[in-house]
């Protein structure tokens, strides 16, 4: 691992130059200056173990690296995590990155740069090469709620996958064989396992023929915005939809509302994250909740632990916290079916 | 100011020793270590102006110290001020306080001492002496939302006297004379302007004998519960509530579903923010709303102009920006009205 000297030698200074310089405590000509910061990121130089323990000692902070942190849920994940490290006396420093790939490398490099004891990133989109090798860079970093592949490092997710499960044998329970599926990229493990889970388990228990139709992108109220639009100029319209995130669940309420298509009469709706008050909707929608408390705070858990026990670098895992159906009353028989049987109690 | 060689004299060690110490590159034992912490601490040593605009050409970053950001409002804010950064190509080192005053000071602390342009710091709680002198401490630091008194820097605020106004008048308008406050601490600019404009507005526009009570807390769910459950208690019970956080509104509603209340039916309520889905709400809420985005890219502004400007410590300034009244279904006139244009209808 590369340390002061060989800065100073790559940038054609002394220690002492790259050592003030880098505390800030030394100005230098922009020319000179930017030899350094170039030497400092080609050799992804992060400051030596001594000064590692020192820096606990001296700052006992976690770096936290999180997308949009508007929506609900990442909201309430960062404080789930804030709580946690104020409950061990730990500080936090916090960095949102809109969920742009730019800012995600920005923010892990003066992460990196920093003397924080460990790290705990958050992304919301599908990872490239860039996220892979920054994140590759830093150290005691523990990926949370999403993926990124190839990363070799301890990773704590919600089950993602018996989410979809649960949402798509409640469906499938009610009648309901045409959907609209409306959720993550396929690259991403949260939307991959979610549709996956749902797929399955929908087939399953149809036991007969199952139409899926599927709007991908963000988890953004414009996502279902642009879903419920689709969802209007479908013919026939499916029956139900899982929405696999609270804001894209906001998003679709808005647009379906001004259609005047009422929530259950007309469509089922099943959301996902239950953060927001889905509970005082109208109606209340029945949704997957996420254990956010516990996912923020297992997270900072694992960081902590492999610190304590001075292991170096944190085994590679994958850890998965159980999810949870909570019935509201967003979700009824299709219509369709109920038709079906008054026509038939009407036929001779 | 205090410089690198006070430090060093004060912790009687060399300023080299100091300089490798605080980046990091120098350790030391633990005695030696908290000698130089001690310090800087009590010198409240920042960089000096060369390291300053050096540390800009290096990170380009601003502070921004919130409290709990589990609330819809501190998340929306801290995302318009993170993307008013991102269009200004800044980075931004963000601190979620938990609102607890030691963590606070801990945080404009740890802020103080990194490399960045600026700060922008909101708290949630009356102040007291600790957080004023840490205020103070700092540098180009910008308040919003909420006032530390006696801090001499620029104050960015929604205009709360005006919003608390419009719930009067609104009320008022409505036939509204027995009313419920729900809201901060009097020691709080926004509790305490937010309830001077609505009891004014609501005597002159009431003309006659007007009854106001009061549950004052902080600006969560757990205020609003309780302050349902003082609802119920009352006999008569108000006609109204204004409540004035979006976290409030959430809690109130909990608890008067439960209690089987209807709003608007059996009495009205108006809520303050208006960053959250109340429109998706059962009945969608009448709130006065708070211009969340412009506060955020506001704060930031005045920080960057003070900045480029190079004019040292910004003036102090107070900029309030307005708010306004979003009429949904959640007030009407109140139960008794009708019901006594019902009993003079039968009587003869």
């Amino acid at each position: 691992m590369a340390n002061l000297s060989d800065v100073a030698r790559k940038a054609g200074v002394s220690v002492t130059t790259v050592s003030r310089f880098l505390n800030g405590s030394l100005s230098l000509p922009e020319a000179r200056a930017q030899q350094i910061r170039d030497a400092v990121s080609e050799l992804r130089y992060v400051p030596n173990p001594h000064a590692r323990r020192l820096s606990r000692g001296r700052s006992d902070a976690i770096g936290l690296v999180v997308p949009d942190i508007a929506g609900p849920f990442f909201a309430k994940l960062v404080a789930a995590v804030e709580e946690e490290a104020d409950r061990r006396g730990l500080g936090l420093v916090l960095h949102a990155t809109l969920n742009r790939p730019a800012r995600e490398v920005r923010y892990l490099d003066s992460l990196r740069m920093r003397h924080l004891d460990g790290m705990i990133f958050v992304t919301n989109r599908a990872a490239d090469a860039a996220l892979l090798d920054a994140v590759r860079s830093c150290r005691h970093l523990v990926l949370l709620d999403e993926d990124v592949p190839g990363a070799d490092v301890p990773k704590v997710f919600c089950d993602n996958e018996a989410g979809g499960r649960m949402a798509g044998s409640h469906l499938a329970a009610m009648g309901h064989r045409s959907v609209l599926f409306v959720g993550g990229a396929s690259e991403m493990i949260s939307g991959r396992r979610r549709y996956r889970g749902f797929e399955q388990e929908l087939q399953r228990i149809a036991d007969g023929p199952v139409r899926i139709e599927r709007v991908l992108g963000p988890y953004t109220p414009e996502t279902g915005r642009d879903a419920a639009r689709h969802y209007l100029q479908m013919d026939p319209r499916p029956t139900a939809i899982f929405a696999s995130s609270d804001d894209i669940v906001i998003g679709l309420i808005e647009v379906l509302r001004d259609a005047l298509i009422t929530i259950p009469d007309d469509v089922s709706l099943i959301g996902f994250d239950d953060v927001g008050p889905l509970h005082l909707f109208a109606p209340p929608i029945t949704a997957i909740r996420q254990p956010v408390r516990e996912l923020g705070g297992r997270a900072l858990g694992i960081v902590l632990d492999t610190l304590r026990n001075d292991t170096g670098e944190p085994a590679p895992t994958e850890e998965l916290l159980p999810v949870t159906l909570v019935e509201r009353a967003s979700v009824a028989p299709p219509a369709g079916r109920s038709n079906a049987a008054v026509n038939r109690r009407a036929s001779p």
